[in-house]
């Protein structure tokens, strides 16, 4: 059976086509499928996700679309914009809704995202990959993922400057396109490993 | 005139009554009182605050109501639980939109936020005080906000236990209250320092 | 062949007898020895260790004693204090040490931490160990290790209170006790995963 | 009577005249100087700063010579490499031996640090100045020390590109050159109204 991933686009703007970070998970998705992986993205602000850190808030919450969605992929990529030098305010409302698996384990003690793979992916104009990705491999890793070796593809422009990675329309950074083949690879390779055999719970 | 002060509450909860993050803004408040501060609280998931990086982010944000408080405030306090061991998506969303302020300059090429004080509070069952005032002082400090001495007040308890500050309505921790007593006695101070005598312009 | 492990303090303390970290690196090491791995701590402010980012530093530089023991384990713990809220100093220096690896490949392109499993251990007296785990979790995977599900043990005290982990001599706290069983379980599941077949390079 | 600064350069570098971090550290004396403010600045690696939290480690540690520096100024700017996107093991060093300041209060209870101001300047290749300055500022301000609006001047090339400021030699980034210009204008307004009015200890 394929493996399959799901990218969520965590963009502050309104239409995902004008968005530096689907450009880059779109090339993800693209590699993803050259290693024989099934992948579908997901734009989180077309989802009415509510406040809280419970699987379901209740009423007009839409969160439950993009967790069925996580729930049953192998391989989670997370992609987000930086702002102020931070992952987006949505990056951090996905984290905040993943944190309810941390008490939803099976009946080996294990959180349901055991086994699952996390990467991320981050674009800014300048300034803040790095953090961005602690940010989000602490919360990642806190909520149950793995986390394949250099598990991030990104790219952000010199201090203050205005370009955007979607302002490269004529041939992307080649450093990124290399970070992306590398992230991917290992992510499926750790991925086929986990869904073979999956961490064992505390009972055994 | 006397100083004014505004404490937003980024409680990822429906109720603000329910609210830990609430408890410490009143406390706050009623030591602003004390220096002779009007102050005013704002319960921000009462407000539809759109994600984006503009003043106004066009129908149904409500953004503006809370801006209008800050454009007016000497003080801001953001308040915040801990998620993950990071600031709320609640925060995260309050200080993207404040990222407006940075093009928004005065006739002296002056953010308007220049000459306001900001300090932070934040709660949590345990673990992330200090990291969630990096990531709000350093947002707060690129978008134009003058920080002073201490300018946190916090409370967290024992790793993975689940005791809230809320529960602590038999007395409140010790170490808290003087904390809340130092942030606010240096902020009064500060902004006092600041309105007698803003930063000067490059235009002079 | 067993799988080995090793654990690196990076107290400021001159004295590995009291220091908390040491105490919850024993029970680490405890744990690790149950699933049959060998493991090996070491007391990192007993080595001069160079400021610099090459594998040698030159004249009087001891990180190869410390070096030579990574390249040999499966499995690496970084054990750290924290003072104001981030990971001590000689983390990080271990840390920095660790950026060579990054251009140290091997004839498939891979970097030679490619393979081994990283997690983390932290004490405070309070506040600070999803940060400390997030800082060193990003520099760990950036020079190339992998981390498993829940990468972390940890014990914090209640904010601003100078209880330590070392003053629990009469029962170390349960939920700490659990987070070293699920970090030692998921760990030595994902380094014998990876010792039986590791990443492939770019070379195939 | 004159302001004075102490600049801290915390390369990892053995010889200053190849730092980054120096360039713009002589930048910021530069302009402190046409605001008529007296400065110096310290390469800490030329130091033996030993591990610690107190004023003085014993036994040939050489920090005390750094502390009469920062006893003695009014603004203090702490300048740093970004190694994986993180402050410098060195910065981190300084900053820990400043912890000593949170119990070492006036006869008013205040710490010497207050009515000292202080910034920061961040070099790398690639990305990390914003989360530098997160951790810097955090820290900073919890030993005493105040914050000015915009403390910080940087500069950090494209993603994963090779480039240091010191290869800008025909011509500095004029973006950070303005930075360095508001922050030490920002930085010597707030020095000057704190040594007026220093904050007011709990004691009155």
């Amino acid at each position: 059976m394929k493996l399959k991933a799901v990218l969520i686009n965590c963009s502050l703007k309104k239409e995902s086509s004008d968005s530096s970070t689907n450009i880059l998970i779109s090339q993800i998705q693209h590699s993803l499928s050259s290693h024989g992986v099934e992948s579908e993205s997901v734009y989180s602000r077309n989802y009415n996700i509510l406040p809280g850190v419970n699987h379901d808030e209740g009423e007009n919450d839409e969160w439950s679309n993009i967790k069925e969605k996580i729930d049953d992929c192998d391989l989670l990529v997370i992609g987000t914009p930086i702002w102020l030098g931070q992952p987006s305010s949505i990056a951090k409302r996905v984290l905040e809704r993943m944190n309810a698996y941390i008490d939803d384990t099976d009946e080996h003690g294990r959180m349901k995202t055991y086994g699952k793979v996390a990467c991320v992916c981050v674009v800014g104009n300048e300034d803040g990959a790095h953090h961005v990705s602690a940010e989000l491999y602490q919360a990642l890793n806190d909520v149950g993922f793995t986390l394949p070796a250099n598990a991030i593809s990104y790219w952000v422009g010199e201090a203050m400057q205005g370009k955007d990675y979607k302002d490269h329309r004529n041939g992307y950074p080649e450093k990124t396109t290399n970070a992306t083949s590398l992230m991917v690879r290992n992510a499926v390779h750790l991925a086929k490993l986990l869904r073979e055999k999956n961490y064992q719970g505390e009972k055994g």
